[in-house]
């Protein structure tokens, strides 16, 4: 990308140029997918319908912020929280897992699609996630990559090019909130791979709390690549003078240029004793946190 | 406890004294049970058998270290790696796992015990096991606690009024090598309460090689209370272009005084890193290692 100006400007005209009918553009909220959305309405205005879709799966208060930020576009909101969590009942196989969010993701999607006699579909496809895609590492990041069985007229992927730090430029210059052109990047399956084995409604609320309180505590100041809580078991522990049985959150924060490679932060003991300290003290039922120290290569970014 | 000379004398004497027949004692290396081994023989002599229990789930080296340590003793070294598989098959509940391996332990000991026509046990326990038994926090930790079929005409407990410093110090006063003397606690069940889940050679295996290089890496140069490695599931991973799909290794290093609190140790980073770096790079099938930073409460210095 040589100038950011020219890059947008370049990008709308071309989503012009080959959309004529009404578009749909999957809205997660990520940095990728909200720049299309940007992008593609400035291109189309109300021949865009981006559909936003609470998987259960989302962060403490995304929906709500997503709702806040794209709320003047033509949004669509769906509540699928219990269609994810039936879909991923009994799997603890992180593909299948991935699988299920993803053919539960696409469905609902494509049901919104036919309503709406969508004839474009928008992706925020970046850079990265082509080259990974041919490896197999990433086997559901976002919608791309799914079959569809929506006869779709064009697939349009307006940031195909970029690297996310440049995407983060694009998003920074379309005048989207810090929140956004700064987010971490987050998996399409949401906080399902943050959670080893089974998905439940327990595990899910445990990891969205510790998330919180990683990035509460991680974000501003440290300002990595990506950071967040899993869950990757359970453990012993100790509380008062009883043995309990409670989770092991795993907190990982990274460094990164494209998320292809990635290292470790090496933090300051103090912080992390503090984010130990407020998960295990916070979140009943914790009785451990662990610090990733592994880089990418041979660990994955998530766990999964 | 006033002085190490008087102490030792003291326990031969009531040793001696509350002692007339066959004695047996579970030497597990430990420094607690060693120490007794020690006191017992300069009292009884070959009245005393150690018997040293083989449950396969040791550390590296450590059978053959035991032998060459205590091979000047009426030593008995039992091989009984199968069973304590065998009784640890399907099991994933930790207090029934320590179940499983504390009844395997009592089964062989026992069946010895009839055989030497053994009249006196004699027990490791130090002051804050009994503390700790009262509370229900360790439901195993060596033999006693465990009922006994054998009916002993008495057990003796030599070190029960001690606390874990001045074990050692009546070790390296008893001339024991600094390998005992300096020894990390290490608990009954070996190496199943390092592993999270099911008991499988495979897991006992990698478990017991990535407990051997963190204690290469930290035994020396940071003096841990106790420094180990666990296995506590499986994750996601990248090796050359693919994804995989392997174990997620928990570093552990605790300062403590006694065992009944403990916080994590503050370790440099460049030892993290290499201590990550040798676990993923010489044992196959590993893709992440992570740090435990919680302390003792709320986490437990093992993980079970």
């Amino acid at each position: 990308m040589v100038n950011v100006d020219k890059f947008i400007e370049k990008a709308i005209q071309q989503i012009k140029d080959e959309i004529n009918g009404p578009a749909i553009i999957a809205l997660s909220g990520g940095v990728d997918s909200s720049v299309c959305a940007v992008l593609a309405q400035k291109a189309l205005g109300e021949l865009l319908t981006p559909i936003y879709i609470d998987t259960g799966l989302m962060r403490k208060g995304e929906t709500q912020r997503i709702k806040e930020i794209f709320g003047y576009m033509n949004l669509l909101t769906i509540n699928s929280k219990e269609r994810f969590l039936n879909a991923l009942k009994g799997l603890t196989d992180p593909e299948e897992k991935r699988m299920a969010v993803g053919e539960a993701f696409i469905r609902v999607f494509e049901e919104e699609a036919k309503e709406l006699n969508a004839r474009y579909l928008i992706q925020g496809t970046i850079y990265p996630d082509r080259i990974e895609s041919e490896g197999g590492i990433k086997s559901h990041h976002n919608v791309g990559g799914l079959p569809s069985v929506v006869d779709f007229d064009s697939i349009v992927e307006p940031i195909s090019e970029l690297y996310k730090d440049e995407v983060r430029e694009v998003a920074q210059a379309l005048g989207l909130p810090k929140e956004i052109f700064s987010r971490m990047p987050f998996p399409g399956p949401g906080l399902s791979v943050r959670i080893i084995g089974e998905v439940t409604q327990d595990k899910v609320d445990v990891v969205r709390e510790a998330n919180a309180i990683v990035e509460e505590e991680l974000l501003e100041p440290f300002k990595p690549w990506q950071t967040f809580a899993a869950i990757i078991g359970k453990g012993t522990g100790v509380k008062g003078d009883q043995r309990i049985h409670g989770w092991i959150i795993a907190v990982r924060a990274v460094e990164s240029r494209d998320g292809m490679t990635a290292g470790p932060m090496e933090l300051p003991w103090n912080v992390l004793n503090k984010i130990e300290s407020r998960i295990t003290s916070e979140i009943p039922d914790v009785a451990r946190v662990v610090y990733d120290i592994t880089p990418k290569p041979p660990a994955t970014i998530e766990f999964e």
